[in-house]
């Protein structure tokens, strides 16, 4: 391919990134997918419960997919997103605060002493979280969001983090629901966050988003217009046991189909299991240095844990290899 | 007509309401709503927010329209249907819980003394809802309440609680859905109650009905199967300011229209309205003592103020006369 090309190549694939998500470049199913088990796995899991003459039929309104968002859908190293998201906001918002010089978590992030931030505790990140995620509006929120996403960058690969998204969850997420499934997004990161883009860059509606929630708090605004108010107070945690509980929250249907890449979506894939019949659960395994990161069982980085790897073999769950199951991984990749 | 051509369309039109929802008697939207102010507005706000060429179109993913539960769609007196559930289950729990016989306000569930029952407390519903609806799988609820509402009838009407739907609002809900609205429950009941029965009698699916939450927990059951268990703590009220919070939560947009019958859903409208361009604020005026009951503005019964009824006038709400505006009230009605 000629470097001219391969740049138009790479246009098109961002561009079908945005209206949704893509079939692949052939326009066949799962083509960036390599042929093995896994991809087999999950063409059988759905002409099995598609096929109105299998006995593992689905109904359309019971295809309900979940689908991790960090580590799953896009790059969740070396920090979260939204992490990054949040700590820039600190530098916005440090004016307005002048204690934070002087005030941990807010010093070393004002600092930007890296080795600090590393060792941030949860309660570290929920007081950073509080003080940037709320005090406005909920559509105020949602344009800071994606006003960041459509500025910031990462610092390896040089991209917005709205194209570090993996080529081949977007082609899953599109397979799917040409197949009559709903997808879901199940997000232990923030519900509002996530919604700022999971329509554009995932064709996942702001309804079909279900995280971590903050409380919000409907107010009459000084203009006496009626406000919805983000505040601090977390209303529930969707991360671990918060997943299965999440998703009967927001849902209120067990999933027939569930994906995640961590030990916080271990409750959420035993949950889908154990409705009975055909389930597909699926987790991927970040095994590729080259092309993104090697973490996860065996090494000491990353929430995939040597117990859930032996949960997932126990199960029979499906484990995605990124580096043999994944002929691309990213829409800009050749 | 004569006794057994009623016969059969009462038959016919349950079946109707079986499947969803019915267009009406001759096909047409909105049959059982007679001709006049009310009617027009409705048809006027849809034709503006569906015809492309409108400057007050309104995209497809947009276009969410929120109904409030008791009293809007179905009958709400004298006691709303989920009370008289929960009696119900007080009565069959009895046997586990001897202290209920001494103590209130199981007392007077027991010694079914209506006069006590009509003066509990908001803080007795409270204790009587955590003692019948947790305890449980959200499954063996989810049965419970169906094969509650299978069997239990009202004693004025003689009939199933869930033949008690008013036609027009059904009515309301095909034509909304048939132009591409997406229609949700917005309740101050119970989220997993209306779930038991809402695409059966609304056509509204489980993941469309947001009501007040109780929190639930997921755990491994003693046959080592992973389950949600319905914990007795509320995790938030969907009622008052609850209701555009619950919205937002659940659906993540702004409504395009709302429909209620109380003080309790008029944060919800307020909300819609403030969105600006073409919205739909409705609420249900019950003053149909014949066919239905009379309460609210100007009576000393029910939740629907008079400052309501100020709130409405000066907001260009529309308010619905059922007496009015509703040729029939029940699909068995002739």
């Amino acid at each position: 391919m000629t470097p001219s090309v391969r740049r138009s190549f790479v246009v098109a694939a961002s561009l079908f990134t945005l209206a949704g998500a893509p079939l692949g470049a052939q326009g066949t199913p799962l083509a960036s997918w390599n042929d093995g088990p896994t991809k087999r796995a999950i063409m059988t899991f759905v002409r099995a419960t598609t096929d109105r003459s299998s006995a593992q039929y689905v109904a359309p309104d019971d295809r309900i997919a979940t689908f991790d968002n960090d580590g799953t859908l896009w790059v969740e190293h070396p920090l979260y997103t939204q992490a990054a998201f949040a700590l820039d906001r600190v530098g916005a918002l440090a004016p307005q605060h002048p204690d934070w010089k002087t005030t941990e978590p807010f010093k070393s992030v004002l600092e930007r002493d890296e080795t600090a931030i590393a060792k941030f505790t949860e309660a570290d990140w929920e007081k950073i979280v509080a003080a940037t995620h709320s005090g406005m509006t909920v559509e105020a929120f949602n344009d800071l969001a994606a006003d960041w996403l459509a500025r910031a960058t990462d610092k390896r690969f040089k991209r917005h983090y709205t194209e570090l998204v993996y080529q081949p969850m977007l082609e899953l997420l599109a397979y799917l629901r040409q197949n009559g499934y709903k997808t879901y997004i199940v997000t232990g990161g923030g519900q509002d966050f996530v919604r700022a883009f999971a329509s554009r860059v995932y064709g996942v509606p702001r309804e079909q988003v279900v995280g971590t929630a903050s409380k919000t708090k409907f107010t009459i605004g000084e203009s006496g217009k009626p406000e919805l108010i983000k505040a601090p107070d977390i209303l529930y945690v969707d991360d671990k046991t918060g997943k299965p509980e999440g998703i009967h929250l927001v849902i209120g249907r067990r999933p027939r189909a569930a994906f995640g890449n961590s030990d916080g979506d271990e409750e959420m894939l035993q949950w889908t299991q154990s409705g009975g019949g055909a389930r597909l659960m699926l987790l991927v395994h970040h095994d590729d240095a080259q092309r993104e990161y090697a973490y996860g069982p065996d090494t000491k980085v990353g929430t995939f844990s040597n117990e859930l790897m032996d949960v997932a073999t126990k199960g029979g769950w499906t484990v995605v290899s990124m580096k043999k199951d994944w002929r691309r991984i990213f829409p800009f990749d050749p």
